[in-house]
């Protein structure tokens, strides 16, 4: 399983940054291999200053060796030799009518003393945040997520949807981070589905997320903006760094994992504003995005 | 004590606004009383788009109430009836020859059943941020914050200013945030001076702050710059929000006591960018930042 998904990351690493350039037009991914001084390694692909795209990261990583004690304390493992590999993506478009995405899929595995496997899982998920709010898009990111859930197990889209909208909260300013999407963790083979299974839909998932995102992308990307969408939109990202480096999960592990703090903080956006005590104008459309974020929301009814 | 130290911090916080007006030229510190849900209150001071400050708060605070379960373990406590108040500030300069200052000074009691005192301290500090080394301007910071601590104690800037070098690291990036000054706290009367000598020497070093730091900016407020200066200020600052946000325990008792959001975040710069693995050139005033930054320099020799 660790070759398959290996292999399965790599090849949707091609995939996404291929189509992602093609619809940039102007940007390329510049490609960095590292490695990580306790075992592993990976390769970061950004772009920067594209047409479409003003960052992005789209990362592999395949890391091994042992879990610092924090972490074995919070897996409640003895040994803590461990195997993890992953895709991780963050784009900020550069036009604030075209929506961040995030996406992830990871795969873990834990070894005894011995080397045997005692425990392996996948975790992972997508998710969109806007600047502004086009139910049209919207919809169709959560219609895609449902029907590749759907076609899997259909208990998974309200299940991880309900995930997605709990993790991506950002506590201290109560509300969510976007508009949500799937997140799954923990997804072994005591949950239902063999770790085959498990893989399926994980790469189903995966292989899904240009669906999902590209025809937004298509279809906002030549909107004309002006300067006050572009200061929400920095003011917005302000929130997104808030939640990638107070709250998100995936990011302290990298930092105490000793990860690579450049592929780590791709995920930060490029140009951000913290105004103080900002609050929009009634009515405005800023308004109505903070309202969206205030409470998760049933993208799929109606 | 309780009401000395809040009618100093209120005295302060008029003292440093009007100066730093009269610096600014153009900006005014806008004025929010806030209370907290909780109990207590404050008021925040926010200064944005002046003549020489882009941001910048000086806030007073004073809390009361019972603390969180987390701060109770922390801090060791049976009952956690507490009463907290302090200035806080931080100053982010439109001009990157301009360093960003903070400082903080507080004071803390906790109560028994009976509403006793079971303890009290002083804690704080004044660190210094450039984004360009003037060996001038650090060791003119650096010679205040030794003169005023010399004052009270012989030991105190060795040790105080080795803290500030240990609290302000960056330890995701292996260097520190700024170039230090004094950073002290748990000032109790065990601790080789009565609660009374404490006050006056955290006093002593608020009413340094404005000669520690003004002397700085109206030497450099009106050097030209250019934008790969600015560019470079607002990369360094994306390394401030990060220790803001990951490691800055002010910050996180400040979200965790549900105290307000828009003045604990009042530190962050208003304008950040986070470009992918940025490397200055060789030899390059930039370089030479942030080779400053990765070992603590003696800023008092020769």
């Amino acid at each position: 399983m660790k070759q398959t998904f290996s292999t399965y990351i790599d090849s949707l690493q091609d995939r996404i940054t291929s189509k992602l350039e093609e619809v940039d037009g102007m940007g390329r991914f510049q490609k960095d291999n590292w490695e990580r001084p306790g075992g592993g390694g990976g390769q970061t692909r950004v772009i920067e200053n594209g047409g479409v795209f003003e960052k992005g990261g789209v990362n592999v990583s395949k890391v091994y060796g042992t879990l610092p004690e924090t972490m074995q304390k919070h897996l409640k493992v003895q040994h803590g030799r461990f195997f993890a590999c992953g895709i991780s993506l963050v784009l900020h478009p550069k036009n604030p009518l075209v929506p961040t995405v995030h996406a992830n899929f990871r795969y873990f595995e834990l070894y005894d003393e011995d080397n045997h496997i005692v425990d392996q899982w996948f975790g992972g998920g997508i998710d969109l945040t806007p600047y502004y709010v086009f139910e049209q898009d919207i919809k169709h990111f959560h219609r895609t997520c449902k029907s590749v859930c759907d076609a899997h197990d259909s208990t998974f889209y309200a299940t991880y949807k309900e995930k997605c909208d709990t993790y991506f909260w950002n506590t201290h300013r109560n509300e969510a981070r976007g508009v949500g999407g799937l997140f799954f963790d923990y997804c072994r083979a005591t949950e239902g589905k063999t770790v085959s299974q498990w893989y399926d839909f994980v790469t189903a998932v995966g292989d899904s997320f240009l669906d999902a995102y590209i025809p937004i992308v298509t279809r906002r990307k030549d909107t004309p903006f002006n300067d006050q969408n572009r200061q929400w939109q920095e003011i917005r990202r302000g929130r997104y760094v808030e939640f990638n480096l107070i709250h998100d999960k995936g990011t302290l592990f990298g930092l105490r994992t000793q990860g690579r703090i450049e592929s780590i903080l791709m995920s930060l956006p490029p140009v951000v504003q913290w105004k103080y005590n900002i609050s929009p104008a009634e009515g405005s459309e800023e308004e109505r995005l903070e309202r969206v974020l205030k409470t998760p929301i049933d993208w799929i009814k109606d």
